[in-house]
């Protein structure tokens, strides 16, 4: 029942899995704490965010991938700041130590790292219903974050990416409706649910040029609600400029299709707004980050959201994002 | 099954019970991340620590014991590197929401963080088997942090207060064999467990003082053994002279107390190494935060950890600290 930080085999479990190279840190694993340096003039950012089994992925998902994903969903929450991810803290919890699972678990998520020079500076490991924390911490020029609270009457919205298909990979694994894909784009659509791929280059390419963003993990429109909320803004979305991949596209019409486009979490695309005029800056940016952007509405200075067909008509969405707790 | 950050209930439960003021913070919760900015010249000291009901606390404890011992632990590592904690990120998984239970182990939580100055900018909250993922951020003067392999031979071994409280409060609680407390000393005892007081004020007046440090989290021996390994050297110990509390000092004899005194975890004192002519400077720090230390052993060349009674004769210990996967 104590504390049970490092002792004996749960610290050789942290040595075995989970202690890469961390060239950046003054200290890493393997203390009462990490010791890190900013580069001057940079704010630190942080998140945190908690995956448990049963609730945020399936218990049999592949680790590899399951290692992906939670760091995953900690990039993404820097991209949408415009931040660059610098080091990572785990907390683990595990049934039972299985040696080739957390193998697995370490290679996804040291794989993902790599790939983003984010560092592994702590962790902690214990037994429990399986779980995973992740700390993320970034760093940003002071003033060039990218919050929630800037949009402007008059900016348009956009989001990166397509939407919907980690909502339909689900539903392919779970059993519940979804269209007839063929096995091409169920895989495709699994593996946007369980591998995402954080926006990271575009964030830091908006910087100086989204006016705000967040990313994509409760539902397109619950997301955009919060930038609206904390912006004191409105906006009008055309939900037939939505992306959908190509995987999707065929099945638009579909009435899963279309809730899984506005209302399906997971995507971990970015949703932001910039002004009009910068139109053509943002699709710089996303050329230079290699990524689709499309331009699905604009802010208007009325409160809420507003959904609107091909033809301007008003849409009440069936279901608009995920709520642990609604 | 989404990602499930700050979507509705989930947003206002963080809103109702986990946004205090952030003062020293540029953006605290609410966006995808918070800003934060160091003090120039300051290394970060970047610690996790994950609570899981049922393996570091009983699900009955009192909420608001749970959540200033969730931050206690967190502080603890800070006082244990000499670092000052300044931001706390919490991420929460709840079997419900019990608006009550969630006030209280808010309340806890918050109390503690006050005393220390300690501002909560980021939270995550889910449904799921209860436990608690908190990651303390702390700054310390580039090269002053207290690290765990400074212990050089010829160094003497502090330690901080009492150690053993824990454990038997511990045993008091599940039934297990106690020795005979009374009533005040059962309940001390039990304090100890549930509501620890980290020693940061201590930790921060032994910059400079301490070769190395860690904090007393999954019992002393084993603790010390972490020192000893991550610094080449060995110790000797004097088992006699670890210090019991009030409540366990009549019962130092009882083989479960001395038990809970060498291998006896959550104290969360601190465990230190200082060379034997830097004693005044040690006593002086120790009167400068208010807390007592005792001289236990020495540092010596040879690997290990040598356990001696009051005579010099070696021991056995019985039990030499917790490990969740040993």
């Amino acid at each position: 029942m104590p504390g049970g930080r490092q002792a004996g085999g749960e610290f050789s479990l942290i040595a075995r899995h989970f202690t890469w190279p961390t060239p950046s840190a003054d200290l890493g694993v393997g203390d009462d704490a990490a010791l890190l340096r900013l580069a001057p003039d940079m704010q630190l950012a942080v998140s945190t965010d908690l995956l448990v089994a049963g609730t945020h992925f399936l218990a049999d998902t592949d680790p590899g991938r399951l290692g992906h994903k939670s760091l995953a969903v900690n990039l993404s929450d820097m991209a949408a700041m415009g931040a660059k991810p610098r080091f990572a803290t785990l907390a683990l919890a595990l049934p039972s130590v299985d040696e080739a699972w957390l193998a697995g678990f370490s290679a996804g998520m040291r794989a993902l790292a790599g790939q983003h020079g984010t560092e592994l500076v702590g962790g902690d490991t214990t037994r429990g219903p399986l779980s995973i924390c992740v700390t993320i911490l970034g760093e940003v020029p002071v003033g060039r974050a990218l919050r929630r609270d800037g949009a402007r009457p008059g900016d348009e919205v956009w989001v990166s990416g397509t939407l919907g298909d980690a909502a339909i990979g689900l539903a392919l694994l779970t059993g519940s409706p979804a269209p007839a894909l063929d096995a091409a784009g169920a895989a495709a659509c699994i593996r946007r649910l369980e591998a995402p791929m954080p926006q990271v280059a575009l964030g830091l390419a908006l910087r100086g040029i989204a006016s705000a963003a967040l990313d994509v993990s409760d539902g397109f429109a619950a997301d955009l609600g919060h930038v609206l909320e904390r912006s004191g803004v409105g906006a009008r979305i055309e939900v037939d400029r939505l992306p959908a991949s190509p995987a999707l596209a065929p099945f638009v019409g579909h009435p899963v299709v279309r809730d899984a486009l506005l209302g399906g979490g997971d995507d971990y695309e970015l949703c932001f707004t910039a002004p009009a005029a910068a139109a053509g800056e943002v699709r710089n940016a996303a050329a230079l980050a290699g990524v689709a952007v499309t331009r699905v509405g604009c802010v208007v200075a009325d409160g809420g959201l507003a959904l609107v067909d091909g033809e301007g008509r008003p849409l009440q969405p069936a279901r608009t994002g995920f709520d642990h707790f609604g």
